[in-house]
């Protein structure tokens, strides 16, 4: 197996100021294109440290990826270490300089001397093209090994590592053609979805293997191939793939990149309908995720946030009779409350959330966790009923998501 | 300068399932104590690759800190590596047992074999008693150096890095005393907060400093002392803490632990005031940071998320004319939306925004970014302009900051 370790580089990565993501996210990466992070290192922005640090990774590896310490603020400290530690010279790039004018002569701004010095490359280091930004991508081969500096900046150093490093990586080790399909639910827990597919995953051939991937009400599935012929491995997915994503298209809103609220989001769109939330216990959060969707107003016209009884009587027209007699958290008001958002936000298809966040507010007969959400229109209002935790933040996300997810639902079926 | 290294172990942190956060809490609260994470490496969770990594960081660190590996899921693999690292034998630790034995008899559950397997240490292994979880924490000392194992759970994590391997380092090292106090502002930038108290930092003695922390519209400014008295220290802090507070006080909503939501929610309390949001471009985040903090019912009655004009207009009272000529993004539309929310939610206080969150939407003379924000009761509004950024995300976040910030310059001015 191929040692890789990640070696990133900063003083606010060591006192924790900054949390270390890019090293998570070449880990995720580098794994679903078949490779495997083997360490983690990560050292301050001083000459000594990034040398050392270095050493040490390529004493127990075949290659080592660096992020970090470049740019004219850390004075380039990597990579006078680089020069120094394979004993070269630094050499201008023109080409660099030249991108570097060109960016600025767009942003009609002048260059100064600090970009020039920013040019000056380890003689040995072949450069990538970061189009992200003005400092290159290094890749320099040592001894059979080889070591690549990045930018410490994350959409940079996603750039670089997905366009030029892994498809460099994965040419020089000849590595095996590796695929993925994933599959991405929300309604159904873990368990009961391994439950169901159970005799689909026994005949899963020894070359694809099906991962699970819980968070917070969502729960994805990542069927990964590898084999030494790619279209074989494609039509693999497929082969193996369908009856999976049949057996739980109840729960399957969409396939690899993309988020139920954008899924939800097309749907409204293509059926030229508006929505509304009306929300108790998510105090807003579900209309921020539907809003956090660039496009958003095209099909979303508002929320009334109805914190308090008073408001969901006023505003969404719940009877004061049964807030009194089934409780604000009730399948009784939720149904009004939909109704309410419907009339008064004049829209098509509405939400409606009431429930006990937490961590006060519980009883014994609707403890901490217990929330409705309803989702409908002016003919037909589907209702569930959750027990989340005692986790007023993880009961927030949770009914956020099961809310869209019966959003979903009820627009498939429309 | 003692030298710390952070060992971290598990696979899910080298695929990057879980981002690396357990690291990032120590690298803080170490700094926050005096001492400095020296370098930070993560390893698999097998014997060879937790005995290589000890090695590697015990050859260049006076202290390990480790972290993940124990518990019966992973077969308890970190002592196994640790007696075998160690040469010694696991020995059964009653004391384990016995807390063991007591945690489950107040759950009314039975134990099992794995849990009195759970109890067999490394003999050299002082253990600290772990009150958030049943793995306790192991203490070792090995040839004047110091190795410290904690379960990866973070919590419980957490709670034996502050309460027992913090205390026993900096008595062991000898540590100077270390106090710190942090000023929390809203509402102004970095350098100008540091162009208004110039004069006061220049005066600072040797052994206090100061660091500027920014974070999208807020700023904490963390006065850090070092002295061997520790009452003396305490005295300096307020002597030349008090002048940075003062001169900053337009801007310090609070010190140390607290969320500008928490400090506007007690204001709101100890007025007995009811608040309510109208919220365009945010969408519901606003309301959702409010009602982030417990028993915000007490002072948060709801919000209208008038995404689209027609809300403005039917639920707030925005006059038509003022969106034809204005626009939805401007002062007179913000003011309106105030207006309309006091009446409409029966609140004493509003806040109300538009903008333009982006990518979409923004036009020469009202680019992505312009937002408007309004806080004001029936007798008075206040309003503030911003230019954000061309991140939807980031203005969104931002811009709920401001506004939280405008409040809370209204609620101390009432």
């Amino acid at each position: 197996m191929l040692k890789i370790t990640t070696l990133t580089i900063g003083d606010e990565l060591l006192i924790g100021q900054v949390i270390d993501t890019n090293s998570a996210f070449m880990g995720r990466e580098l794994n679903l294109h078949g490779m495997e992070v083997f360490r983690k290192l990560t050292v301050a922005d001083t000459l000594p440290e990034i040398m050392d640090g270095l050493a040490a990774a390529l004493a127990t590896s075949d290659v080592v990826l660096m992020t970090g310490g470049l740019g004219p603020t850390k004075d380039d400290i990597t990579k006078k270490a680089l020069a120094d530690f394979f004993g070269v010279e630094m050499v201008f790039s023109e080409v660099t300089w030249e991108r570097i004018e060109r960016f600025f002569a767009r942003l009609g701004r002048p260059t100064s001397p600090a970009h020039r010095e920013q040019c000056f490359m380890p003689a040995n280091a072949e450069l990538l093209t970061n189009k992200m930004g003005t400092a290159p991508g290094m890749w320099m081969a040592h001894e059979g090994k080889i070591v690549v500096s990045m930018p410490g900046v994350p959409y940079e150093m996603e750039y670089l590592l997905l366009q030029e490093v892994i498809p460099r990586l994965r040419e020089r080790y000849a590595l095996y053609p590796i695929a993925h399909r994933t599959f991405l639910t929300v309604g159904e827990g873990e368990s009961r979805l391994a439950t169901l597919i159970e005799d689909l995953e026994d005949q899963l051939p020894a070359h694809l293997k099906l991962a699970y991937l819980p968070n917070l009400g969502q729960v994805r599935l990542r069927l990964t191939g590898r084999a030494d012929d790619e279209q074989q491995l494609q039509r693999d997915l497929q082969v193996y793939g369908d009856p999976l994503r049949d057996r739980l298209s109840p729960f399957v809103y969409g396939e690899n990149n993309t988020s139920l609220e954008q899924v939800v989001g097309q749907l409204l769109l293509a059926q030229g309908l508006q929505l509304a939330t009306a929300e108790s216990c998510t105090g807003g959060y579900l209309a921020h995720r539907i809003t956090a969707v660039p496009g958003a107003s095209a099909y979303f016209k508002g929320s009334i946030v109805a914190y308090d009884n008073a408001v969901k009587e006023k505003l969404l027209g719940v009877q004061a009779g049964t807030l009194a007699s089934q409780g604000a958290v009730s399948e009784a008001t939720v149904r009004e409350m939909v109704a309410g958002a419907l009339a008064a936000l004049e829209v098509d298809v509405a939400i409606a959330v009431s429930g006990i966040a937490g961590p006060g507010g519980g009883t014994p007969e609707k403890p901490v966790g217990t929330i409705w959400i309803a989702v409908g229109n002016r003919d037909h209002i589907q209702t569930l009923l959750l027990q989340g935790t005692k986790d007023r933040d993880k009961n927030i996300r949770y009914t956020a998501t099961r809310a869209l997810g019966l959003l979903w639902d009820f627009l498939r079926a429309v």
